[in-house]
């Protein structure tokens, strides 16, 4: 249930980070994308068959030191369908080794149609009488600016199927804070609110008085997770914390006891271990960290041989995890 | 520029409806289905080529009296990378019948992941030496949680390109005013906000105080569109106002003078002609109203023939526009 197997991955494995597969064309060596092009000439499928066979190599030197991959879906849908063909292979290729997928997509919806995210990322869709799985992924990203309609239609996969989901709460860019760090009026009892509106099932009705918007998203997050808990403390409805902002990250890590972390900005966004130390609990556990550019990028970054390049990926995966257990616990199962 | 294309069209057609493509398989005519499984079988495969079908006969129907069709990108993922190449090709199919084409992504991200998804839905993607389109769309929603920098990586493609994108600003959903319809606090001056923030350039910043979240979205798009004008007094950055909430779409009108609406809830969602009035200006533009359902199953309500599928989606899309067209002015250009 929940995030219980990513965490028992990261105790396994001594390593709460995540590799974001986010490849851009410029990221790969030039033989992968020669041969590629060589087959299919400088199209989408030229560009998304050297793309994965880049993913495959860094999943095939990664799976045994990092728990988890994430793909980010804008990398992979700019390359069209052949893009998105390439998404679903890596989703698979990299579940097959053992690795927990978190699929990078920030879906957001209502009703019906966030079902329809749920069941593409997270379920199985029905064709006839068959089921069948489009990107079979363990975690999806959420943006929950609609409400609990958004969130609640995935809390049954969550559930039954055992998957989870991250939804934006604090992210690492600059300008988050234009919506998400205002602060919010005590709600009038005779707001203009919405025609239809379930006040009784509304996860922000709820929230404690004078927070701002990504506290009281936090607090949303709180309460949805109750209703798909995990063995080790932590639900199945994990934030998006970003370390660009390492305050607000231990305030959350204390007000959001059952709510698990993916924190982006680590590395190339600016965060460094000291910065995203506050997202972990005692037990070393409570935030997976993600790594993209720095992981990807290393053989550019080391020169190291563009044959080298998945080899450069691992020793930076490898630096990375001593860097974050310099500064937090060992993780371990509570 | 902009949304010109579209509203010209609008006025062509006396008619600011846009046909949602959601294609459920339980939407489909059973003949299509069964054309479709028996080259295929029960597959992704199987499915993605029965809803091309069906999507294109409806175009060949609604192309010479509705200006444009929605295709919800939730309902094309569900059947995996197949579902996705229907996307591509229903998007191109649109175009090539005159049809303007608003891709509903609600994507949402920053920096260079949000410039591949503007590449992706609205921009051309570099292969080499060759420049490819992914997914050529007119328009794509957006989802601004994250502020600015989530959004003015589109600004220079609605410029460059002549496309244009619709923000979330109130969405139809029940729960929408979760977080929509919270009032916000006035800024103090000694916020703890964050690293790195850009408050000379960050739209949201600039609103009127004492507002709701979603009037603040909806002044951002203000301030955002400014970068990208239109001919016709609306700019490239559009909002999506939920019909179910006829009072805030007739205010937000009033507020938003240069902000072209995306309003979903009309039918099936309970919102009728007069629910959506108020979205328009003196000369009948500034809104178009989405019908999905009401349009794709027009023939299983009206107990059509099967083979009869796409002319009563055209039937009912006639009926649809006359609707409009008794409670808003004949659009025409100002």
């Amino acid at each position: 249930m929940s995030f219980d197997r990513l965490i028992r991955r990261i105790a396994d494995l001594q390593n709460p980070t995540v590799a974001g597969l986010d490849p851009k064309l410029s990221y790969l060596p030039s033989f992968l994308l020669e041969d590629a092009f060589a087959r299919h000439g400088e199209t989408l499928e030229g560009a998304a068959e050297a793309i994965l066979a880049f993913n495959k190599a860094l999943i095939d030197q990664l799976c045994d030191i990092v728990p988890a991959v994430k793909p980010q879906a804008a990398y992979y849908e700019m390359y069209g369908w052949p893009g998105v063909r390439t998404l679903a292979e890596t989703v698979r290729y990299a579940r097959e080794k053992g690795m927990y997928v978190i699929l990078d997509g920030k879906r957001n919806d209502i009703g019906t149609t966030m079902q329809a995210y749920g069941t593409a990322y997270l379920g199985q869709t029905q064709v006839g009488g068959q089921l069948c799985e489009a990107f079979p992924a363990d975690a999806l990203t959420v943006n929950a600016y609609l409400g609990t309609d958004g969130v609640a239609p995935l809390l049954p996969l969550c559930r039954d199927r055992d998957k989870a989901i991250f939804v934006l709460v604090k992210t690492s860019n600059p300008s988050s804070g234009e919506l998400q760090d205002r602060r919010l009026e005590e709600q009038s009892s005779a707001s203009d609110t919405a025609v239809g509106r379930a006040s009784d099932e509304s996860a922000l009705d709820l929230i404690a008085q004078n927070v701002t918007v990504y506290e009281a998203m936090g607090d949303a997050c709180e309460r949805w997770g109750k209703e798909a808990p995990g063995a080790y403390g932590y639900s199945s409805v994990g934030a998006v914390v970003g370390a660009t902002y390492p305050a607000q990250l231990a305030r959350l890590r204390r007000a959001l006891p059952h709510t698990f972390f993916l924190v982006p900005g680590y590395g190339a966004q600016g965060g460094g271990a000291a910065d995203v130390a506050g997202g972990f609990d005692d037990c070393g556990l409570g935030a997976v960290i993600n790594s993209s550019r720095g992981i990807l990028c290393a053989w550019q970054k080391t020169g190291a041989a563009e044959e080298d390049f998945a080899k450069a990926a691992r020793t930076e995966a490898l630096r990375m995890k001593e860097d974050l257990l310099s500064v937090i616990p060992a993780p371990r199962l509570p």
